[in-house]
């Protein structure tokens, strides 16, 4: 058996093409564009490409976008004026504060002082709430794109048993409400679960969201399951690509390692999920294609509900 | 084998005992003693019961807790009103909506305007959202007990597999939550499970909050668990009261049934639950009483959080 591969980028672009129809339609119907402000502090390089990333999906689908970069030293204070102003201005529909924030910043309290409708990335402790009381609600970007992924490649949820390995709040928690609104079973584990395989075996869905290159191993998947793995790891050991990956696709990361120290790669052996599961998603070109789609899709959602369309 | 009973009058005296100590503490060194307003809307008897039972609890322990009334065509925009001066006012800490509301007034958005920090049943979106993120959150009442019922009787949690059967908004959801940050492996079953007992037999903590009169029988426990019963249930049906109890106990329940129509029973079977589990919570005596201990014990956290304590 070779595993079906779900390409993150078809479905992406899938969704971008229906946002960027979407936002024509609320331009000729309602006379507007939806705008995105992205706030970045300081010159972490992740950060910049992200953002980066973020600004330029939002340009091509036809959303107004604004980028503000600010200094390393800004403070606190400084930060908080920014977002209420933005809070203010009935123009802007999305705010996004890319994190991580220099530490003189309390990331909680200007996440928390975003207003709720405008908290596009799906973290303000309201929408968290909404989300878990199954109310409307914006909600965090990649595991609602790991929804589509599934929707889309007509994977069935309800009645399935989903494990979710890692509980962070940006994709475990509320992944595994999203996964419940579904009807699934759903397990969460962690780094504190007693016997993982025994229990990873047991899903129909598997989501690896642990940040440990090639975690997830045969002996954690089912066969026939559907694998999603959510992790984005720089990988250097060349012992473990090797484990990891074969043929050509081998040579091609050894190469990349050779050159530039490292190659991305997920938490789960590619190896492995190629063989045991009936679908998976790869690393890169998987899951971390529709964060940025989700935002766009979230940025128009908020729009719309703010201004009662 | 034979369970151990967990006895919940036991464990809510002590936490209450805890509380008042606090209280009086308090009012030695802060000058007040904390307030809990309880607000039911018309007559629904069971909701008179209950508020009455908080009033009582509160005025034991020190809490001043007053009792407001309102007739059953109180309008959408009486009761916000209402919400809105308590939540001025400075000397209360704590509100309450008995739910169920008549059905003018939209109950989400009055649990909504109550000020998050005064929502001591810990049912507002932006407490659920702490409790999701692992923030300081006033958190529901039920679940909150369950924990102190394990912790209590010396029942570890990390590490363990808790199954939760039921994925409602006052127990099941914010339980997986609880458990979570206890570092158990969680599972949350509900009617759409496939197999039901396949999974419920692996919980070494199994809570049941299904709302279906001994719907958790042998099948679904593994020897040796820890079997949480939270359901209140009005059972009438004879045989099915046969097939839960045993002797002297069986002929109490037939009585209160022939007397009053019905006996209150769980949504476990005890006469399985005792025979399989190392321990178990009885229904009545179990969960239902740390329900109110904690509504104390949260309108206390609430005064010191509130205050600055």
């Amino acid at each position: 058996m070779t595993a079906r591969l779900l390409s993150g980028k078809t479905i992406a672009d899938a969704i971008k093409t229906e946002v960027a129809a979407e936002i024509r339609h609320l331009k000729t119907t309602h006379g507007f564009r939806p705008c995105l402000v992205a706030i970045r502090v300081g010159d972490d390089p992740a950060s910049a490409v992200y953002v980066g990333s973020k600004v330029k999906a939002s340009e091509e689908i036809g959303i107004i976008s604004e980028h503000r970069h600010l200094s390393t030293d800004t403070s606190h204070d400084e930060l908080l004026a920014i977002v209420r102003e933005l809070n203010e201005r009935g123009g802007v529909d999305g705010i996004l504060v890319q994190l991580p924030l220099p530490p003189q910043i309390r990331s909680g309290e200007i996440l928390e002082a975003i207003d709720p409708q405008k908290a596009v990335d799906g973290f303000h402790p309201i929408n968290v709430g909404h989300l878990a009381q199954g109310e409307k609600a914006l909600v965090p970007c990649t595991p609602a794109g790991i929804i589509e992924i599934l929707k889309r490649s007509d994977i069935p949820i309800a009645g399935k048993h989903a494990v979710i390995v890692g509980r962070s709040n940006i994709v475990g928690k509320p992944m595994a409400m999203l996964l419940l609104q579904e009807n699934a079973t759903v397990t969460i584990c962690h780094s504190r679960t007693v016997d993982l395989p025994s229990i990873t075996r047991q899903a129909d869905i598997l989501v690896a969201a642990i940040g440990r290159a090639g975690f997830v191993k045969a002996e954690h998947i089912r066969e026939g399951a559907t694998v999603i793995d959510v992790g984005i790891n720089n990988l250097s050991d060349i012992d473990l690509a090797r484990q990891m990956f074969t043929g050509e696709d081998l040579e091609r990361r050894l190469a990349t390692i050779e050159k530039r120290g490292f190659t991305l790669v997920g938490d789960v052996n590619p190896k492995d999920a190629m063989k045991l599961a009936a679908n998976f998603t790869p690393v890169p070109g998987g899951v971390g294609l529709l964060t940025v789609a989700m935002l766009m899709k979230n940025t128009v959602e908020a729009a719309k509900m703010r201004r009662g369309i």
